[in-house]
């Protein structure tokens, strides 16, 4: 007889969508004759393994608003690993790993991550393979960064590229004020894909052309261009605006991150950005008023605002992938395909782990301008419809009303 | 015959709600028949040194939907300046700003701003005074620092305490996600006054206890006992976020960022914020994953995300300075003043400049717990109402739809 239950995970770092996969998952369910209970991994596979599982049938059946508010709730209910499975299948691990699920009969597996988190599907459903054991699994995308291959885009990009979008037009009104030169560097997430740097350019409109200037990592980047280009703009508009990638490198590899560092107290030494680096280049060649801003964490967890295009595709992906578990897939992604730009229209399939676990997309050379420092209208196109759309989040005094995860400390924990 | 003509002009640091002020004061001038036109001096005092005014009459008579868009947008539609007039009334500076009033027959300022500018106020209705030039001079409060004395709170802090709650509470959700120990410090701006950094308390809930630890400028800091601090909660919490103000500072007066060095690729040393500095204290006695994050700029400038308590009282102290200079006062500020904390509602008038200008006011002792790191429930209660209401953004290809400020660049200057 088969298996009936399904247990869902999460894995990598968290995104502003990543809970509006698992909703999308959690309502498939909940909805499917063939299925009966959802469990949650705490902290991805390691909760596998630990057998640290949370009935997610009994907070969530019957309750539509509840899986509302997970959709808009950022970061990862289910918390997060950054656990990998070892190469060889006859390691421990696995073993621990399929008798935990038959303990709790489970037929079919959703594991919502980015490229390492899909190595752990690939791991899993070639075990199962091997072995003959009637589990699927399947893999449900996310990462900020949208460097997975097999989709046009990833869930969490969009609302990422919209709360970056927000910040850099806000940090430019910001910056106007003064009638004297000011020049502000704002470093962006994405060490090897520019696509979150990128976005920066949307900030853009017909009256406003800040950021002036976008370096992505997919292009060797040169100080002394960088000031030759600041220098031009600083010149023409007085405030200028800058959107880098934290992994901006120069042409033999070495980060720019790395040719600055801090030393604390106790005269270790700390890396800083890329941004407060090219902040102290700009004070000493412009002796002008500066600033670094790291936009940081805020990027991939801002859920006070997302992308409404991008929670949706994120819960459809989600759906998507458990009805394509039941009919009998396993060992693949849940994708999807932009099939028109305007109007935008999407469609969803499925996309086999091992073209796409361990690689990187990333900004094609085209994209990016000849010299090396802003982005193209090939670029823009691709980007706008994903940020479309602002999303109504709850509120309690004031503040988004996110679903609590209390269960992610130790007091609460098994 | 009296002169029928306004100014205004804003000044000092920018705020999400500075513009709402400015589009209350341009309204009630609008709608009052003893006046006539309304002008915007560019960077503040200096844009009527320097005869740069704009016709703001012009630019909003009949187009109450652009008022509406200016109330939205954050930081300073008519640019901003840090000028400091001379102590002595005879300095050119204050012949030709009268002459340039006397060119416009201006007869009514408005100067938006904190602190530093209620100093311009002062000074300008002591000129007027001491030569009986009809020109009544009018302040309207503003300042994220909520560090103005004779009102309850300023405009602008609302919106900005919101932003630091909404971020907190959402890197309380980012830091939780593993299973491992992690702890994050972010610093708030407020240098001397710690009104901000205590908004970070608003991000807890009945569920969510961080930020556990809290520590403002009126407290001086110990580095050992928020080591000990810091334990305390690593150990019964696992994820710890702390909340410190820029202006740290140890019982002698000395910045807790000063005590960290930054050394750029030309050996100069760069100031490091006190979060950075943390960071490094946790990284060598902890050896646990940890973070620092800057809110930086985005506290001041997040139009997209403002209380919609805080701009409806910035409008409305511009509307009520514009009623009052026309009733004939001058030399004073609009305040409010809360005659009532449940149901929230508040009361406006206007305070002697000479009571305002200069002076800081702080966060009381009595609002810090004992242990100086975290705020009492006076606190709490104070602060929710400020935070209360959202405010709907018109949108531009999901981004918000701000009023542009390219007036304020080189190329479209006088």
């Amino acid at each position: 007889m088969a298996r009936k239950n399904c247990l869902v995970a999460q894995s990598g770092g968290p995104t502003a969508a990543i809970n509006a996969s698992l909703a999308g998952v959690i309502e498939e369910v909940l909805k499917s004759p063939e299925t009966e209970r959802i469990y949650g991994a705490l902290n991805g596979i390691q909760g596998v393994i630990r057998d640290d599982l949370m009935d997610l049938t009994a907070v969530f059946a019957g309750c539509p608003e509840r899986l509302e508010q997970l959709k808009v709730t950022p970061a990862m209910y289910l918390g997060s690993c950054r656990y990998r499975l070892d190469k060889d299948l006859s390691h421990p691990d696995y073993e621990r790993i399929f008798r935990i699920f038959e303990k709790y009969d489970i037929g079919y597996v959703f594991y919502i991550g980015g490229n390492d988190s899909m190595d752990t599907v690939l791991k899993l459903s070639e075990y199962a393979a091997r072995y003959e054991i009637p589990v699927k699994v399947m893999g449900i995308p996310k990462t900020i960064d949208n460097d997975l291959d097999g989709m046009d885009h990833t869930p969490g990009f969009g609302s990422a590229a919209k709360y970056i979008a927000t910040s850099m037009r806000e940090i430019s009104y910001d910056t106007a004020i003064y009638n004297t030169r000011s020049i502000v560097v704002v470093e962006i997430m994405g060490r090897n894909a520019g696509w979150l740097t990128a976005s920066a350019a949307l900030a853009r409109n017909s009256t406003n052309t800040a950021p002036q200037l976008i370096y992505l990592p997919e292009v060797d980047f040169s100080i002394d261009q960088f000031v030759k280009d600041v220098a031009y703009y600083a010149e023409r508009d007085e405030h200028v605006l800058i959107a880098v990638s934290e992994g901006i490198h120069d042409k033999e590899g070495n980060y720019i991150s790395a040719q600055s560092a801090q030393v604390d107290q106790f005269g270790h030494v700390m890396l800083s950005g890329a941004g407060k680096f090219l902040e102290g280049v700009i004070a000493n060649r412009f002796g002008c008023k500066v600033r670094s801003v790291e936009l940081n964490v805020l990027q991939r967890s801002a859920g006070h605002s997302t992308s409404a295009a991008d929670l949706e595709e994120a819960a459809a992906l989600g759906r998507y992938g458990v009805a394509a578990a039941l009919a009998g897939k396993t060992g693949e992604m849940a994708v999807l395909t932009r099939t028109s730009n305007t109007p935008y229209t999407v469609s969803y399939g499925t996309y086999p782990i091992e073209q796409v676990a361990n690689r990187e997309k990333k900004v094609p050379r085209a994209w990016i301008n000849a010299a090396g420092n802003d982005v193209t209208e090939e670029m823009l196109a691709y980007l706008t419809p994903l940020v479309a759309g602002t999303v109504q989040v709850p509120e309690q005094n004031g503040l988004p009303d996110y679903l609590p995860v209390s269960h992610l400390y130790p007091a609460n924990r098994k």
